[in-house]
């Protein structure tokens, strides 16, 4: 069986790494999305808000599933007996961080590979801070991220 | 049982697509080098020569195999069963072309994802031209192609 | 008035060019295509079969016309009265190069201004070059041009 | 009429501002600077300040104007009646933020236009950050800023 | 004689900054290192901490120095007769900061030179952040790093 | 004595290249150009017209040279007792080849250190195409070029 987690902060997950989870998990027997639990210093949602997000995203596909995680991915990898990291590639800023990244856990665990895809076109703009930025402002963003997400925007942002 | 495909022109293969394959052949049940028969225009090794040089270096790896192809590369993964295309990825301007492919590749058959890995960074200021460049000019490249790539170099310059 | 030009070599007008084409129309009073005569080695098309399928694209759009160019893009605009060059942006490689030729043009002539657009992020993976890969290997380029370029393509790969 | 709009933090506006707008200018019948209300955490200056500055600075050019703006830029040029956006690009990392935003305000408003201008040469190295941390230092900025601007940035930092 | 500075923050240094300053030395008179007393908001290191550690990790190169620095790089330059600044480029990102530090530089004083050197590949992937952040985590820094830094992080964390 | 030298094409020589060599032969004791036999496939001026427009250009600067090389840079390098090699950055395209030459160098011979600079940024759009491209459609290119660059390019396209 072949594993692979998806690690990120998802504050919140949009209609772009669902493309990418959804995409990966057709090549693998599981996937896992692995929130890091305090990778961010000031995020909107709460590290368990995060999660349940995900998890009502993602209900309906079998082999995909959610977990938090502290430390190094890599170690997190290992002990979940994940081979692999997935992650997606949307500009060449995020490709100049992922390379770094890919580079480090690659010395840090050489055995977990790092793999990348790139998400449908309709979803290259969109970022997490962009979806929040527009829903701050009263944007319909309803088109970039799934209903549980843009009902928990609006929540957030009409207190 | 998930194949994918490596494709290429591969004139000629070197260390680093070697990386690429091996630890993408970990992941996966079976991985194609698939050498592209008319890709370049004034290629240095003819595609017989090509395959050859990819057979000899990964012959020790049960689960990989090289094949020519002709036309889309999609269409040669869909014939053959292949559910995904792997890249590696160096640089931003590859990153940038092969955006490009990827993007016209899912429209052509969404159904063929494309991968990306990072070769291991000794490797990353590699391409075959380089490779071709400094043996040319009388470099040692040894350490940089298997040994039937170097032979083959040698001799094609010693002429 | 004010009129503006979109040089380039158009070896064929796609979607892409046709996207910034329309949408630059609507701000101008005039948007005429320049197609450089001498700018590529070994076209596809001829200078007049590229004039032509530009003709055939857009003769419903009122304020849009097309011509040829010979020398310097700034000494065509100075003569037919064009106060700006604009020109399509969807990469950080389309960048550099358009960064380059409107600081020459900048020092060539600094009343002619160069704008940008990017396309519908729907053609942003378009170049003339994976068009006519495409269609010579086969594949079905329906959606990416016009339908007078995709029976040209066709005309020209099934000879 | 087609008037555009060119928003930003302007905290304080540069030389590269003022030369984007100015060329910008000729080519249409009204261009309006829009401050962003609240797009920055800590600004040095207020946005009321920042208004003023730019006021001091184009108050020679006829079809310049100045405002503030609060929620969707798109949603703004939308309520004054403009067609399009303007936004400078330096460099490659402009440019990928740039890509991003126009793409969602095209997904937010598809009538409003974004625009990109490259500025002359000689102020491409200028961004807002750099002109404060030079000022800050006690270095000679009144090359790159307009005199208002120089004094402002003065009377802050001599506090 | 010709005399180099090499600016930073070095929050901690690291072997990529070592590899830079150690090829550096050997074709210049002297180097010398000059920490930023006030470039970073939260250091994890003080001033006099951060220079502590370079001097410990170059203490057996004889024309390798260190001091600290306060206002515009270019100042200090000029005071202490350096002719040149030197600093790494690893990534396409740093090259745009780079290039807008050298630009700005060059205008405060055209006598200063920017000089750049990449380091050695096994290095590329190293930043301070990566470093801190790896270390925090309980991953092993100590390829990464002089020993005094791998002590100095891991007496910082176990507090 | 520290030597080091500066390689290239130099199918013609123009400000930037000029500016990059005046500013380097300040901090080393000799500069000389070094002019690739055979690097290009069809230059515009030969090898000998390529050293000749060069030492017409730097005759009165006392520390400067120029010869001609064949096969690898390094080895050049070592034979002529020089300690680095000197490159021009322009642009973030530039800047990954000479990544990767750089990286290659380094394999071939640790002891030679590639250094980079960028030119003064009124020459950063300048390279030998555009210069030949320009004058070869009539275009002024004597801000651009030493007189006799501009002389020898018009000699060569008013033929």
């Amino acid at each position: 069986m072949t594993k692979i987690i998806y690690p990120g902060t998802f504050d919140p997950i949009h209609n772009g790494h669902l493309d990418i989870a959804k995409r990966a998990a057709i090549l693998f027997d599981e996937l896992e999305f692995v929130v890091a639990v305090n990778s961010e210093k000031d995020p909107l949602f709460s590290i368990d808000e995060r999660v349940k997000l995900i998890q009502d995203s993602i209900h309906s596909i079998s082999n995909v599933k959610v977990a938090k995680f502290k430390g190094l991915v890599v170690d997190h990898a290992k002990q979940t007996g994940a081979k692999a990291i997935i992650r997606g590639l949307r500009h060449v800023s995020d490709f100049e961080f992922e390379f770094q990244m890919a580079m480090m856990n690659f010395h840090l665990n050489e055995k977990i590979t790092s793999l990348f895809m790139m998400p449908d076109e309709k979803y290259i703009h969109l970022n997490s801070s962009v979806v929040k930025d527009v829903s701050k402002n009263g944007g319909d963003i309803s088109a970039f991220v799934p209903k549980c997400v843009s009902e928990a925007l609006f929540a957030k942002f009409s207190k």
